[in-house]
């Protein structure tokens, strides 16, 4: 085939795919409005709404015309620029995922996700595992089912496969690795960070009420120093804090509690290192699968860099005391930054892994992967999952849950379809780790900005280093590139001695 | 063909058409969004998104298939229930509609408008009519080139196919004959009011601050009094109060001034008749053409019913004048309802239209009818427009223009190719005025439940004759048989003359 013919051959695919992006974009608007601003009673059309769009692109995406147009543009490749090659990789991969489930299944996937969700708000506040059950027992055959048809298309195991799609090329036996590092130091980092917090002094409470008015003016604020540009997205409230919109429409929420500032100002830098990502991103190739961010190990390190590295490091929690005092009118020791800091650095271990300290945390994903995989290899009966779970906490957090909704019937994750999606988290969590420290080596005084609130140098560097990648590069070239060695555990066991016993 | 056959194509179609109202709703929210939430700098991803999902829609639309579908539906139509054999036709309406204009020109078309826009917010801003008409020119001979083609597919005098798409089933033949009618009494009314005013005593300044946080109180106070359903629908702020969403989801907005609250809520009065309209369309058809609002006349009959006609009226007001006074700490004479009736009822010409009352507003519009069906017709160059307009002005309301940005310039309607649209807003008012006499008649007791703040028997008898209908009959046919007879200007009359002379 001739250079001409597989140009035009990516060109054909460029508009397609430019036009799934705008389908996105535009799913990715009516998804933040149905959390923010829908009333109840607008739910049936927007999921009619939902259900067209999601139809459109999966008939614009699986079109037979796309396989053609994909291997005519393979053939002569080489002759693209660099971006464009990995552009045309990129469209290989979604392709190759979205074609891997049979339309059928999309469709009956799509419908258990919805109703196993909506027995799981019912059985969980009813405590009621026996409810949820059968539901999710359907569910997660189905997913089963599509594990398998994603296995045989990507020539992985049927969990790799799903883990794929969240984190591309992640394989379940790197992270047996990392896990089992993490497994080994843990447990022990936890008993003897718990001792030291145990003969140090208990903080002051810092007491409210803190007006919603005032957060959200903090929350900001603090957006603002970050370098969030609210020229190009808002600040909103949701149930669940999240990031939505488009790059550049980034949309972030976060939920206030008046007797507590703490919970909602580290959501909104979570979500804010999340929207920086977004807005990183390669402009010139916004509306192409290349120009999207990296899976979300890499989405989840963004978050985790400016909430847990940079948000509550020393120096930047000694910037915020003083603000925090004026603005809420504290007064006394309570409002020293040292006692600030002794409340966002108490670690022990808890049953919610939402609200759980970054030192335990790992666990809870431990756990879940554990099970999650013996689930989806068909050596974990949903009979026996209660059972296993509350092992599971015994064994690598010391407690037992009271009962199944403060144990495994806590996360939305699995009644929502979502298997291979928990060890992101502590990926992100070591990736975070890793990039904070490489930052630190590679821009000077990043300690110092942080005290007097500047936040510009690190994310120029992670401009530079990861937002700007885009999906031109995996997820572990990425990391490579950007820290100097493959992702470990190393810098994640620094980072915790450092700020919890060598201090 | 069988009958089978023809159930088939009929119901594809409903496929298609369910499809498309599914993606109107998706759009529906974008542009609310866009109006209320976006930040500036989401304006170009927005707009591709805006634009991508209009093409797809399009192209279901024009699908050659459609033609053939609709042809085989029609068949054997008489075997269809009434409204499904309504829904065809209608079907049929929008699709002749939808395909007259070549897609090359609907491309055009979209570009145009969007530049001479940009253009005419400069060119207003810098009263610079030179720097408005090269582009309006170019954008005035495309819409000539569509009204064209439209006449041609229709069947239809050029100005009329375009008011057909606003005002299904129309002809400027009507509107002539009425709007003569209205010139023939309307100026000698106005004289007589202005006189009547000039003899009685001006009204006593009602001042503020009126804080918007009050205003939006009272608003939505009002909203429920109308019988707003909170759970499918919310109130915002844009800068030009429009209705927007879906009919189960109803997004309605305001503005403030807080010098002045009697603007904003006059708004949501009428963004409320609007939205009731919507709500009220037949559930079971929500997703179908027939389930749709029937054309811009019905539907500012709607909103002007319930902000001019019942909104303004005496009865209404004499409930609303303690709740504003207690609500915004009024007190004296100031705060009385007669006192607020006056200021709700000032009369006389002024330059703006949407700052017209309702006695002269009239003039406003058929001036623009005057000037737009010259325009379409290409009797009236461009060049000559700001003279047309002044000496229209002089001639009808007997003031002319100090320049053109409160002249020819004022709407954005024509900068934004819409032309046969202004008749709508006139024959809204003639339409709201026929339908609240019969209301009044067909319920007894109206205006003492007013007065008491229930509306109750006016919406359920206008979601009866009016909203239930949808797009099942033509609106003159819902006139005739809501109100007995067919639009004319008697009941307008008699309405002016009962509130501003008889009083």
């Amino acid at each position: 085939m001739s250079e001409q013919n597989s140009t035009t051959a990516y060109d054909a695919l460029k508009s397609r795919f430019q036009r799934l992006s705008a389908i996105g974009g535009a799913q990715a608007m009516l998804s933040w409005d149905r959390s923010t601003m829908m009333p109840e009673g607008g739910s049936a059309a927007r999921a009619e709404q939902q259900a067209t769009l999601s139809l459109i692109a999966h008939e614009i995406m699986t079109a037979p015309e796309v396989t053609d147009l994909l291997a005519s543009a393979h053939e002569s490749a080489e002759a693209l620029p660099a971006w464009d090659r990995a552009n045309l990789n990129e469209m290989s991969r979604v392709h190759a995922h979205a074609t891997a489930t049979p339309t059928d299944l999309v469709s009956k996937l799509s419908h258990q996700r919805s109703s196993t969700e909506m027995i799981w708000r019912k059985a969980r506040a009813a405590n009621d595992f026996a409810m949820l059950a059968p539901e999710l027992e359907k569910l997660l055959g189905l997913v089963r089912e599509q594990a398998a048809a994603k296995a045989d298309a990507l020539g992985l195991s049927p969990y790799d496969a799903l883990l794929d799609s969240y984190d591309p090329d992640r394989r379940s036996a790197d992270i047996d690795v990392l896990f089992a590092e993490l497994e080994s130091f843990l447990p022990d980092l936890l008993q003897q960070v718990m001792e030291k917090q145990a003969s140090a002094p208990k903080p002051l409470p810092v007491t409210g009420p803190f007006p919603v008015a005032l957060q959200e003016k903090l929350g900001r604020e603090v957006m603002s120093i970050l370098g969030f540009d609210f020229n190009h997205g808002r600040l909103d409230v949701s149930l669940h804090p999240f990031t939505g919109g488009v790059p550049d429409d980034s949309r972030i929420t976060t939920r206030y509690d008046e007797s507590d500032f703490i919970e909602s100002l580290m959501a909104v830098i979570h979500e804010t290192g999340h929207s920086l990502y977004e807005r990183g991103l390669p402009p010139e190739w916004r509306n192409q699968p290349v120009g999207r961010s990296r899976g979300m190990t890499i989405h989840e390190s963004q978050s985790l860099l400016f909430e847990m590295q940079a948000g509550r490091s020393e120096e930047f929690i000694r910037h915020l005391a003083p603000r925090l005092k004026s603005l809420f009118g504290g007064e006394g020791e309570a409002w020293s930054a040292d006692n600030l800091l002794r409340h966002y650095r108490q670690v022990g271990p808890s049953l919610i892994r939402v609200s759980a300290d970054e030192v335990t945390y790992p666990l809870h994903v431990i756990l879940r992967y554990r099970l999650e995989r013996a689930m989806i290899a068909g050596d974990l009966a949903l009979a026996d999952l209660p059972g296993a779970w509350n092992e599971g906490m015994n064994e690598l957090l010391g407690i037992t849950p009271p009962d199944d909704a403060s144990g495994c019937m806590q996360d939305i994750h699995w009644p929502s379809g979502s298997f291979g999606y928990f060890p992101t988290y502590t990926l992100g969590a070591l990736t975070a780790a890793q990039l904070f420290q490489a930052a630190g080596k590679a821009r000077k005084d990043l300690g110092n900005r942080l005290e007097r609130g500047d936040f510009s140098e690190l994310v120029s560097w992670v401009r530079e280093q990861v937002h700007g990648v885009g999906s031109s590069l995996t997820p572990d070239e990425i990391i490579i590139s950007a820290t100097g060695e493959p992702l470990g555990t190393a810098a994640f066991k620094r980072h915790i001695k450092a700020r919890y016993l060598d201090r």
